[in-house]
């Protein structure tokens, strides 16, 4: 027998001359970290989805055009500083969508700009790289304690998708609590809703709570209320995908189900996420667009059928809770709540 | 091109000298009708969880033994009635739990108590049987009928799990009003939760509607509440497993959540159920036992895992709603509403 080895796992890690990846659609079957060693690796990485969440996908392009840096044999910085652009213009093909993705390979772009030689740039843009990672694990970290004040001792906590350390540097956002408490010797319970239909709470919260020995239960969706009443949760905290400037989230799908039912039981609901997760300039969730997904995402599971051919489906991805159904955000800047208007508008200032 | 045959499917056809049983396991991907020819072919049938749905079991039950009388060698009488009660025992065996089952079954050995002859005890039996499934057909019917009269047309209504026509005789509970919606030339659109774990919605309403040419929408359970808002959901309506002698109601897992939604978007949220599924002997819903199930419903779907090997599991097959969260219940008898108590009694006496 031996001791299992407990820890918060990650899902990229530089290592000067690579990176590894942990290859999340093998999760929870297999835990597999991938080696990537050149800028082809890395944007296969990020375009065949072996990397999710926003910035886990920043960072792991980051370290991609590092390494693409490292790399390149240019002589003069000019060439150097062109080479560059153009893998970041390559990287950010990889996932057209992912917002994060171009602003953490512009920010290395940047880091470029007045560097006096090749070798200052490649030590710039590693520095860089390493800076973007750190700097967001810092920002979870700092969300995880907030979060942890609203906690007590024993608490049962419901989440639902994946808010957690592999979509983030480490420890995420609405699971950062949990790791720190762990830190501390707190004991709390989770309660992960499976998140259907591509089943981020079922394949991925689970596995990664689990790696930290942090107590977690698995429940299906429709659960939620009977779990709440018979269990005792004490509270529910989600992740957030976009925060419009009164507050209105926009989170996965079944989100906006958990928020009315704390609401129906008594019970805070809470939002955690980073302030690059909120977007100043849309006024309330209306303005929010909804992406529809592919109905075979519900018509089938990992690959076997559950309905009958040409059935009809609604496959929203997403959906926005209302302000006035969030006890508070919790940012790394500390907790909003009330006036959400005013609050997060003092956030930015 | 064919025109297409739409019809409400039937889970149980009597032959004279066979029955047919829809094979519920293999709906949706197969539409296969097993020829049950002995009471050892209906055992395995039920045991083996083909028929699914409390009527639908007992109608098929009494069948079987209906079957075993036809094919009893006996001449005399003690010795026929005696060969009835012996695989009464036996088909009783099949399903243990299945409250109508035994009662299907009890009223068919009872309706020869009195019979002169073999002969007439053989016809008493087959005729018995045949009264149990038409009774039901009639009930259902009825409760569709009442049901209707509480949607308007174009009305969008959403169910969980298959309270359905393969459930019953014909016709089902909570379905019951879309196939005489269907009748009536009345427009009504149906939105069907996937109901995990074992996904009855998914895989059985969906396909039943279907066949009989209601508009249905499949979604996963945790879109309902940006279904109803989004798609303006007018009702739900659910079946029941067990009501309670003030209304509270026990049904599949994930009917509390409606419920609750229900009151949150202030849209009426309906039980059809038959006055067998009533048990005035528990006062309310606290008395009804929720059965716990196994984690591998939770864990896999048809068979593909999809959570970490030893993830603890919460796996309740029920949930009990409140009276307060019901606004009518739909019976054989009419509408029930307001002061259940009183009103459920009035019902029985």
């Amino acid at each position: 027998m031996t001791t299992p080895n407990f820890a918060i796992p990650r899902s990229v890690i530089w290592n000067d001359e690579s990176i590894s990846l942990l290859n999340q659609q093998k999760i929870p079957h297999v835990t597999e970290y991938l080696e990537l060693k050149t800028i082809q690796d890395v944007w296969e990485a990020i375009q065949s989805l072996k990397v999710r969440g926003a910035p886990a996908i920043g960072i792991t392009a980051a370290f991609g055009l590092a390494l693409s840096a490292l790399q390149d044999e240019a002589v003069s910085l000019v060439t150097f500083q062109e080479n560059i652009r153009k893998n970041r213009d390559y990287l950010a093909t990889s996932r057209p969508t992912a917002v994060n993705l171009v602003w953490a390979l512009d920010r290395l772009v940047n880091s470029i700009t007045h560097v006096k030689s090749v070798n200052e740039g490649k030590t710039t843009i590693v520095h860089e790289a390493i800076q973007v990672q750190a700097e967001d694990e810092a920002v979870c970290r700092l969300i995880g304690e907030h979060a942890l004040t609203l906690f007590n001792r024993g608490d049962k906590v419901m989440t639902i998708c994946n808010a957690g350390s592999i979509a983030t540097a480490k420890y995420g956002t609405a699971l950062a609590p949990f790791y720190l408490a762990k830190e501390k010797d707190i004991d709390l319970r989770v309660f992960a809703c499976e998140t259907r239909p591509v089943l981020q709470g079922a394949r991925l919260t689970t596995w990664e709570l689990m790696q930290a020995d942090v107590d977690v239960t698995l429940i299906t969706d429709n659960m939620a209320a009977h779990t709440i009443k018979s269990k005792g949760i004490n509270s529910i905290i989600v992740g957030a995908d976009r925060i419009a400037a009164n507050g209105d989230t926009a989170n996965k799908i079944g989100t906006f189900n958990l928020a009315l039912l704390a609401k129906a039981f008594n019970i805070p609901f809470y939002v955690a996420a980073p302030l690059s997760t909120f977007d100043p300039a849309i006024p309330d969730g209306s303005h929010i667009p909804i992406e529809e997904r592919d109905a075979e995402e519900v018509t089938t599971i990992q690959g076997v059928r559950t309905a009958p051919e040409g059935v009809k489906v609604f496959n929203p991805a997403f959906d926005v809770t209302p302000n006035e159904l969030i006890s508070g955000i919790i940012t790394e800047k500390g907790i909003v709540t009330g006036d959400y208007t005013t609050e997060i508008r003092n956030l930015f200032s």
